[in-house]
């Protein structure tokens, strides 16, 4: 997949003069990559407002460097390289150190090239779709197979091992399984746990390919439900609904947020669900825009984003339900499309 | 595996006067880590020069927090809810944003914590042990399925998979596999190539171990390897045995490099290794010290380290040796005890 790395360039120079800097030192790998192609773990690139642009990386990448549509030069030290007199940095992402290496004279500004990455282009979005199948697929070859006895680390490395051979780079994340009492532990780490009938066992995974992520979680149920598990298994599957019936173009984050949390809350089970609806997912696992309830952004047309509410009794278990979809005119498209009604198995 | 954390943070106390300051805010995750046990992605914690500390960590952490020895509040920022006048803070894991919002008042200082963290106890060496072992018997589990045929990113899946089904969290890195003409780029990321008779194949992987990593490096030949193969082979290894035999207490980083770098030198080859010989391991893959030609520090007891000389040839391929070892008075201990000598597959 080839993009077009000269527009989006020329997007970034566009908005840099409401920025007051005449260019801006791009640092972050995730961005570098975005705007050139190249994937390093050194490099930088000044674009300036008048559009042009150099990139620096060191003597590991320059030869993929070279090969770009961008001009380049190698440097050990890239951003001490590209610097110039009143260009912005990155503060979200440059370290205080390297900003003082890099001397007087910049500008920190907040995310730039951030902002321009939650819109994706048709291609980032097939990237996207192909990483979101690779998931479903998994689940679906994985889910037989899950059965008491397993333990929450067996049942992860089944799902990541399955990805892999499906084509995903690697696991979008490190993935989560959580059984019975675990599932009241938002990010609990897989452990030695043995599943065992009558646990929810919740898993929140997801593929890497190209570069780009999927993010999924279902909560299935080992052997019939008791009342209490079916009951906040619905009450979750009704907010995920209404989260994903909110996203549109236009609708504010913490709109689409409360869609989803006030249904929660109606139930009583405001306190069991503390944190954020969802996320952006493209070149990084989490990025622009976060749905929250102080998050004040619009969202635009094709951002890929997710919605996953939760509710989580301390000692008890939980449940989430989430999936990537991507804001569309007329209505999101859902990409993670593994079913969410209770599995028992 | 539980260590003095309480140790650990008197030995901090103990060095900040020399920086000038009462207190270190401390907000790397692998710091906190290394000083609480609090493994998480959003903490902070507080050391006084007096021995006392105070941890912050998020509702999704405080129930782990309150198992700790060390007092700890909730609070969503942690590093505003901790920060006082005068304190230190990390400049190179702090960005420029998280610094400008915590406001004036606190003062930037280079590695503290990661000086401390660089000379390990007999438990995390046990650890790094542990996982230099999965990494060895994965290597030797995998080694006899390395055949004409198969791809890069599948020989890297096989290492990998093998790595976690021996007992590692997961792979300590991206795996790399770089056959025949991708042997000359060191960080190459394993494609759809396939291994071809006559090429020389690079193996850079590891495992992570409850949290520590082991860092292996080894190059095969894919039937007979031709004089030239042979002849850089021989180099490289000769090279990596003359920086192993320079590590010790004491010695300079820089002196251990050159004691490597001079025998490829010697052979006309110097242009053709162009990074470190070498970098500490520990809760994170590289860490303090680094060993290198501009490196002054000195190495002490019991610092684990990896010794990684290569020879890379443009448009035909490469060679690299490495292994991780730990700084013992009386002679390096050797972790990854996978042969040197060139298999021929």
């Amino acid at each position: 997949m080839t993009f077009d790395y000269a527009a989006r360039r020329e997007r970034l120079a566009g908005l840099l003069p409401a920025h007051e800097v005449h260019a801006l030192l791009v640092t972050s790998p995730v961005n570098v990559r975005y705007l050139t192609g190249l994937a390093s773990s050194n490099a930088a690139v000044l674009v300036r407002a008048d559009g042009t642009a150099l990139l620096a990386t060191d003597n590991r990448y320059i030869g993929a460097a070279r090969e770009l549509d961008v001009p380049s030069v190698e440097a050990a030290d890239v951003a001490g390289r590209l610097k110039e007199p009143g260009a912005g940095i990155e503060a979200a992402s440059m370290s205080v150190a390297a900003y003082h290496r890099l001397g007087e004279g910049l500008a920190p500004l907040g995310p730039v090239v951030e902002l321009l990455r939650a819109v994706k282009d048709e291609g980032e979005l097939e990237l996207i779709r192909t990483a979101c199948e690779i998931t479903d697929r998994a689940f679906a070859d994985v889910a037989p197979k899950i059965a008491p006895g397993m333990t929450e680390r067996e049942l992860a490395g089944l799902l990541d091992r399955r990805m892999t051979e499906l084509g995903a780079d690697k696991p979008a994340f490190d993935t989560i399984v959580a059984a019975g009492e675990n599932g009241a532990v938002p990010h609990h780490a897989p452990t030695a746990r043995e599943l065992r009938a009558g646990d929810l066992v919740t898993m929140d995974f997801g593929a890497r390919y190209q570069g780009y992520h999927a993010d999924m979680t279902r909560t299935v149920s080992l052997g019939p439900p008791a009342a209490w598990q079916r009951e906040v298994y619905e009450l979750v599957a009704a907010a995920q609904r209404a989260g994903r019936h909110a996203l549109a173009p236009g609708a504010s984050a913490g709109e689409v947020d409360a869609a989803a949390r006030s249904v929660i809350e109606d139930a009583g089970h405001g306190a069991h669900f503390r944190h954020g609806l969802g996320h952006g997912v493209g070149l990084e696992i989490h990025e622009e825009p976060f749905l929250g309830p102080s998050r004040t952004g619009r969202l635009e047309d094709r951002v890929p984003i997710t919605v996953e509410p939760g509710v989580y009794l301390p000692g008890r278990g939980g449940v989430r339900i989430e999936d990537t979809l991507v804001t569309r005119e007329g209505g999101p498209e859902l990409f993670t499309k593994t079913t969410k009604e209770l599995l028992v198995l």
